[in-house]
Formats: C-alpha cells, structure tokens, sequence
C-alpha cells in the first residue's frame, strides 16, 4: 500500500461528499487507476486483460472490493475490509453475479463515462450486469475526474520522486547515445538506465531521431544509427510507486544548426511563457494560449491537439492544455507543459515539462531543460 | 510494421469469411491489440488513455482508421490506405462523427463483446455513436477470439523470440539474486536483463520469495532481503516487435529441503502431462486435467482459476485452461501451462512455460526448466 489508510480515507470522503450533491448511492469502478485510487491495489497484473476487478464506492460506508480470487491475498493487504471473491474465469459468470449482489440496495449507481475512461469489462457482461439491476447505470458526473486531477501532497511527492528519477537517467544520455549507435539500442538502454536511477518499471518510452527534427513522437524506434546533425529525443514515462512521470528531453547528435537551436529555445520560451501565468485561477486554456503565442504566433497549436495534460497514476490525465479546455487551475495540480514546434519538411521538435500547482504559483518537478540542448 | 502487408491481407481475409457467415457487414475496433491485428500499427503511445482509436473492417474491402492526427504519420507507415483523422482531444466531439460517417452504409456492425474483451473508447460517447447509428452495435460472435487464438507461422516466430530474450536473462539470474539482496533490486536489475538480452520493453514482470514458497505472485516487491531457504519466484511478460512471452523461473536461495525441490519436480511432471496430451484435437480443458491430476490428484485447481492460457499479441489471451474451457486445440495456438502448487503455510509455488500446438504435437518455446530449482 502506497500511501496509509488516512489517505484513502480523505479521498472517499470527498467522494462522498460529491456523490450526494450528485446524487448517486455509489460509485462503480473498473479500472487499474480508479480502482487503486481508493484502494491502494497496485499491481502490475492489470496487463492481463483476462479477468474484471470491480470496487463499489458507497455514498455512506466503505469500499466493497468484488474481484477474483488471484488477487485476494494483495487486497488483503490494503485497507479494504469487505472483499468478495469469485475464482475467475468462470464462463458462466465472471463475477456479475456477485456484483449484482454487492449493489443491491443501491439505486443510482454511477460510473466513469467521461472523456479519457472507458469500462473495463466485456461489453456482453456490462449489458447483463444492467439486465440483472433492472436499471441502467448512470454516469459518475465528472467525480472521478475532479477527484483525481488535484493530487494531495503524499502524490505530488509520488510525481516528483518519478520526476527526479527520470531527470538522473536524462542526465546521464551522453553514456549511451552516440553518432552511429541504433535508436533503438538507445531506447533500450534507456530504459535500462531508467531502472538503474529507480524506477519500478518503464511503462511508456516514446521518442524520435532525424535531421534537425524527428517526423513523429509515438513510433517504436528503428535500428537506423543516430547520425551528425540529428535531434534525438527520448520521452519517457516512468513509474515510481504507481505514479509516473511523463517529460522529454531532446539532444543534438554533434553540432546542429543555430536554427535547431532556436527552435528548441522557443520551446523552452514557451515553457516559460506558461509557467508566467499558470497560477490559481487560470485555466488550462490560458497555458495552451501562452504557449501558442510563443510557437506559432496564436495560430491555434499542431496535430498532437494538445500542448500538455495532467498526469499522476496515468501517463495522462485530465485537464488537456488545449482552447476549449477553460479547467481552472488550483493548487495541487500536476501538468505537463509539452510544447512543439514545426521546423519544417514534415520535421518537428517537442519539448515537455512537469509542474505542479501551488498556492504560490507553478513549481517545476522535472528539472527543466537548459534553452541550449546539449551536443552529444 | 512488423509484417509484409500479405500477412495483414490474409487476416482480413480470414475475418471476411467469418463476417459473411456470422452476418457482420463491419467489424469495429478499439482496442491496441485488434486495431494491430489487422493493421500492424505497432505503437506504446496506448499508454495514454485520452485519446479513442478506431479501425473499420468491412465484410469487403479494405480496412478504414479513424484515428487522431498524431497517429497519421505512424498509421500512413502501415499498409492501411483509408486514414481518417481528427484533432483529439476534442471536446465537442471526440472523433463519433467521424466515426459515424466511416460506418454509413453498414448495418450489421460488431464489435468485440465476449471474455477477455473491452471497449476502449468512453461511455458516454459509445452509447452516442449507438444513437447517431440509429441501431445498437452486436457482438463480433467471437470472430476477432477465433483469428487471434490461431497464430501464423510468423507470429510464432516473434513469440520464439520474445521467448528466447526471456531465456536468457533468466540464465543470467545468478548474477543479480543472492541472499540479501532485496527483491525490489532483483526486479528492477531482472529487467535490465531483459532489455540487455533484446526486449523492446518489459511490460510485466511480477514475482515472489519466501521460506519454502511465496504467499502471492502478483504483489509488487518489496525491499525485504532474499534470504536463505527462500524460493523466488520472477515471472515476465517482455515483449519483442509487438509479441510477448510470458513464463517464469524458480530459483532456490541457497539450499532448500528436499520437499521444497520435490514440490517444484512436481511442476515440472505436470508440465510434462500436459505435453504429453497436448495434441490437436485435445482440448484446452484436457490440459487442465493432466496437470491437475498430478497436481491435486484431480481436486480441481486453485484460486489462481486457471493453469494456463493463450498468449501472443498481449501477455494474456484465449483460450483458459480451465475445466469449463472446451476450446480444441489446433496447430498454430500457442499456449502457456502454469501449474502451481500449495506448498502449505499459505505458500504456493508456480511453474509456467510457453508452447505451440503444431501438426506434430507441442514444442516448446521457453527452453524448459529442469525438475531441480538452479541454487543461487
């Protein structure tokens, strides 16, 4: 368990709080993050698409865990005292029934449906599950969403611990990455050094290689050798404790062009451009617009959508720093401010950081960038 | 892509013959895995749960992406032709439209709804493409289950390898696992191992150690020293251009009793009863029974539910080898057998290793453990 039972505690309770201004007698959840937000269950068995785990977050009361028998032992080992188990898979009932059963006396039982979620069970068996209530399930009104988006302190320091990892392993690229070595040894070997400065694991490493900027940041790496002149960069998100980090770095192969290097600097600009005004009471709407202004003139962003997200038990989260996203900020958000720019023949360059919210204006958690990227 | 586009035209070939006979004029899907299948689309950028990814196969014709723009140039490098794209996130509408516009003129649609399935894509927005469809979406009939559980010589190939990546730095074990040195170092360092040894990633690794046996086998480490008499336990699903293994390894920390070694050779004879049944035409239950009966004597199992599985595209797929499960074997499944043991004291030992149905009976994938735990 990540965190002690108070933690766990506080969020239920806020959740309660919102279920009865919304409401709704319980909450249903399904997913790895939902499920661990209230629960502490964290393992790594969630990429096993096989089996449904199920937690019901009553509007009085405490959490109910219906979830196979495998993982028994570990919810044991949490907070949650009420656990009911069914020995999955079972064809005939992979655990309907005993959620049917679970829910009963609940009437407005609402669920994650929003933007970024989805059910995590067989669609067949989610039909069954409303046949078997009587009544269709609701939506969860957004709760999960402003529940998770404003971290408390003992995550933020999660976040930051990912971040500092990442930032060791970042600094010590110059060891592995040369002209002519594969991009893809150098992914590899990342990830290696990821693990070496302590993270858990390496769930997500994106990144790209070309001359004076890469053609796309969500491809696997190819075997083609970092040539002079080339911009590498490595975007990784890593996991410490069930919370990620999510920034990248990007380094020039030998000397690159001043135009290079003032591409990257605007980046770094535009960072800064956001960080001026991420402060309580703007929104996420604001630090799209900063950064926008700094890259394309206001022109209105690219083609990844966005300029930068939340992030915490996910790689991304809510809000996306996009125009119509107008999420206010307040303290305890923790955000990525990810910036790209177009250098031309279908090239770009992206640039991220992470931050977090505070009373007192934003906070770097990844040690920024300097404006000069450094020469391999 | 990790195929030539005549393996992806075989497989939409193969999922049209199974639509016109199941009625389907479309397949619909959202998932990493099938949109891979038919597509190769091969990217970890589904780490991000914000964006929906959809992929159109109709009962004729080509495949359609709706995809979000920042997938273009990635899906543009794959043999899919029709792309279609939307900036995502998009609050107004995230891609249904789109979505909605790509599917007029099919009338039956299905979509993966059975074991082992979801649909990544929110609610909310699921049941308003259901609306502006004007008719509910039906089941895939079990068709993308049928293609998937049946792997091509050249997915077989891929799994080997991922197999024979595992191989290795399971060999390499001695060199990071003695007394004292803390299981969470042993997984962080068994990782390094499997990236050393050629993983793309390692999106699974979980594990055990204690006195006799391990209490659990998918909590995450702790920091408590191995220590002598202790069996440890490291199970990893690592993945090489897309394709998982997933088996582990026993390891004694220094000697262990005589009961302990014998409890593992027991694995290892169930094991070997299920190779000795797993012929075409055998079933996945079969399986079950052989290495229950020398196991248990035949009880029926334990709370992990089941005694293997399929696997391949993710660390976990169909079939299960449980007694309800019926499935046939044929030539080109390929399987893991998993066999663990209840060694008393709330201890239990697992075996796994990964085969392939063939024409001439199973072969092994994972180079077989020996009955006697290697003594660290």
């Amino acid at each position: 368990m990540s965190f002690p039972p108070s933690e766990y505690r506080t969020r239920v309770d806020r959740a309660q709080a919102m279920m009865v201004s919304a409401g709704l007698d319980a909450l249903l959840l399904t997913t790895e993050p939902d499920v661990r937000y209230f629960s502490g269950f964290l393992t790594r068995f969630w990429e096993s698409p096989t089996r449904p785990w199920f937690l019901i977050v009553p509007a009085t009361g405490d959490p109910i865990a219906v979830i196979p028998t495998i993982g028994a032992a570990l919810m044991a080992q949490t907070w949650i005292v009420d656990i009911r188990t069914w020995r999955s898979p079972d064809y005939d009932d992979d655990g309907v029934g005993l959620l049917v059963g679970a829910l009963k006396g609940f009437s407005a039982i609402g669920l994650p449906d929003g933007p970024e979620t989805h059910v995590r069970m067989p669609l067949s068996d989610f039909k069954r599950l409303e046949r078997q209530l009587g009544s269709p399930l609701r939506g969860d009104g957004g709760i999960m969403q402003a529940l998770r988006m404003v971290k408390s302190d003992a995550e933020i320091a999660k976040i930051a611990t990912a971040c500092q990892v990442a930032n060791r392993a970042f600094a010590r690229v110059p060891e592995i990455a040369q002209q002519g070595v594969p991009l893809s040894q150098v992914f590899r070997q990342f990830q290696m050094l990821c693990l070496e400065e302590g993270a858990d694991w390496v769930p997500y490493l994106a990144g790209g290689a070309g001359p004076g900027g890469y053609g796309d940041v969500i491809s696997p790496a190819t075997d083609a050798p970092l040539a002079k002149g080339d911009v590498l960069m490595l975007d990784t998100g890593l996991v410490v404790d069930g919370y990620f980090c999510d920034f990248d770095r990007n380094f020039a192969v030998g000397p690159v062009s001043k135009g290079t290097q003032a591409a990257h600097a605007k980046l770094i600009d535009a960072v800064d451009a956001a960080m001026a005004v991420a402060h309580v009471g703007a929104t996420a709407s604001d630090l799209f617009c900063a950064m926008d202004q700094i890259v394309t003139g206001g022109a209105g962003g690219s083609d990844a959508g966005r300029l930068g997200h939340g992030l915490g038990m996910q790689l991304t989260e809510w809000p996306s720093l996009i125009p119509a996203d107008h999420t206010p900020l307040v303290a305890g958000m923790v955000l990525t401010l990810e910036p790209g720019i177009d250098v031309g023949h279908g090239r770009m360059i992206v640039h991220e950081e992470n931050i977090v919210i505070t009373a007192n204006g934003p906070r770097f958690l990844s040690a920024p960038a300097p404006r000069q990227m450094p020469v391999l």
